[in-house]
């Protein structure tokens, strides 16, 4: 798991709000389906894909659900204080969002 | 300064071996053009007005050149650890690099 994998897998919001749920539930607790995310569910698994291929999401099948974990020890391990980071943003809803795009 | 911003001007290659070249001189000592970069004057140029509006770099001109500091106080105050797995990471030059693009 490279640097580059792991801040291309960080750089999209949609995912790290997945991340962001997944910390806050028990291991294999919360299937793709349960995920309230702004995108088609093809994005959504594609979303998922790059996660689990950056080492950021284990997941299991189970009957018609797929189960997922978080690998925060691996990750934290391998890349220390990155995914705190993530965890620790604030929800969009939560911030000030700009509405304009005019230049500072 | 978002996360969004620090993740996506971290996410490029030659931005990191610009952060890692910046950090091993003194503060104002490199000039822009005396990075040995594999991209264009025009991309350089890109990737350094990239940095400096994430916030991880200050310029002043100084007669015909650009000097550059890294912003490590303020960046390491603001995502702690970012940084530092940014400089740790080995140049790629270090790594063995995979030669093919095969599924694993």
């Amino acid at each position: 798991m490279s640097l580059q994998d792991a801040l291309d897998a960080l750089s999209d919001p949609v995912r790290r709000a997945i991340l962001r749920e997944l910390a806050a539930a028990p291991d294999w607790e919360r299937a793709c389906g349960t995920f309230d995310l702004p995108v088609t569910k093809a994005t959504r698994s594609h979303h998922f894909a790059v996660l689990r291929a950056a080492g950021l999401v284990e997941q299991r099948d189970e009957g018609s659900r797929r189960l997922n974990r978080l690998r925060r020890p691996e990750f934290d391990l391998r890349f220390p204080g990155l995914l705190d980071l993530v965890l620790r943003e604030p929800r969009v809803s939560d911030v000030p969002w700009p509405v304009t795009d005019e230049p500072e």
